[in-house]
């Protein structure tokens, strides 16, 4: 790890490195278990990232049993079956469409927040772009715990969603690997566009 | 700021608070320019957190010149007007649905992903995804500069995408206030949904 000091960003070179610069996509991982006790310390750290009107959409399915994980890996695309099968830990990462009725207890200011998701596509939209931020934030989490994610967006996104969630308030965003890297654990490190590419000004 | 050692985080307390614990959505903010050397850098830092085939959907238009905010601000809901006439940045986050543009360059690995995404509903849903992700990167990255975010997705989006995006290919996903908090910059800290209201074991 070679933690340099950069202009203008405060948290530590070490955090960095962690999060961003040195971090990778991990395919292979160890057999070190993750235990719930991680899990938990990761969503106490995450979950004060911010979303509209805090409404919390994310939830976390963490497939432990070994018949789970067998219909989990049923549903995933074929290049990415064999690594969420060996993985210490997949975690099913859905937005809750029901996510308005939390809203009470969770956005005091506004009485009527849950009324404003009356309309159930305007809510599924919602649920679906806060629980997205949700899973960057997750995902930056596992890293700060000093674990590697390796998230996938490659399943049947209606296989998983009849299989694992019947109530049909659950829409599938991402399946997550978690664990220690194993051998050969990432890819070549990808490019990434130029800032002028991404960022321009009106 | 109180930073405390968290069992199994292992970035420092201090990046802990700085990103996630003592972080706030700010509504006001002080005069001090944000510049494009500090965008620059938050840019260098999240460019490198992931995305699905390395797709890196998300643009960011830095809304600079007065007669541009008047527009912007003309958009936003009723309740997002002031803070965002005022903020020292505001910054228009959008997904690009053309981003498969760049897969030859960003995703040598496969040669066809440009194919992948021919389809333009399934392009972009995927756009939309993964710019969201980059969007909570983004939050976090403000934050690891020692900025204070005020994002927010309260605004007339078909508005914004008609007056600043006509080409038809972006897709506005939040627009985030950027600066020093000023006084008063938030409300109380709101609750956040218990662990076991998150996430369950199968």
């Amino acid at each position: 790890m070679t933690a340099t000091t950069t202009p203008h960003i405060t948290i530590s070179p070490e955090s960095q490195e962690q999060l961003f610069r040195a971090a990778r996509t991990a395919n292979t991982f160890t057999d070190e278990p993750v235990t719930d006790e991680q899990v938990r310390a990761i969503y106490d750290l995450v979950k004060w990232a911010p979303t509209s009107m805090n409404q919390q959409p994310l939830r976390a399915t963490l497939v432990r049993s070994p018949e789970a994980r067998e219909r989990l890996v049923g549903h995933m695309s074929d290049g990415n079956k064999e690594k969420t099968a060996r993985a210490p830990l997949a975690v099913i990462l859905t937005a809750d469409t029901d996510f308005h009725e939390h809203l009470p207890s969770q956005f005091p200011p506004a009485p009527n927040a849950k009324d404003l998701f009356a309309d159930p596509a305007g809510r599924e939209a919602s649920a679906r772009l806060n629980a997205t931020l949700q899973v960057g934030y997750f995902i930056l989490g596992v890293r700060a715990a000093g674990l590697a994610a390796g998230p996938m967006t490659g399943f049947d996104a209606a296989g998983i969603e009849g299989d694992f969630f019947p109530g049909g308030t659950h829409r599938v965003l991402a399946v997550v690997n978690v664990g220690r890297p194993g051998p050969d654990a990432w890819y070549p490190r990808l490019p990434r566009l130029e800032y002028d590419q991404v960022v321009s000004s009106v």
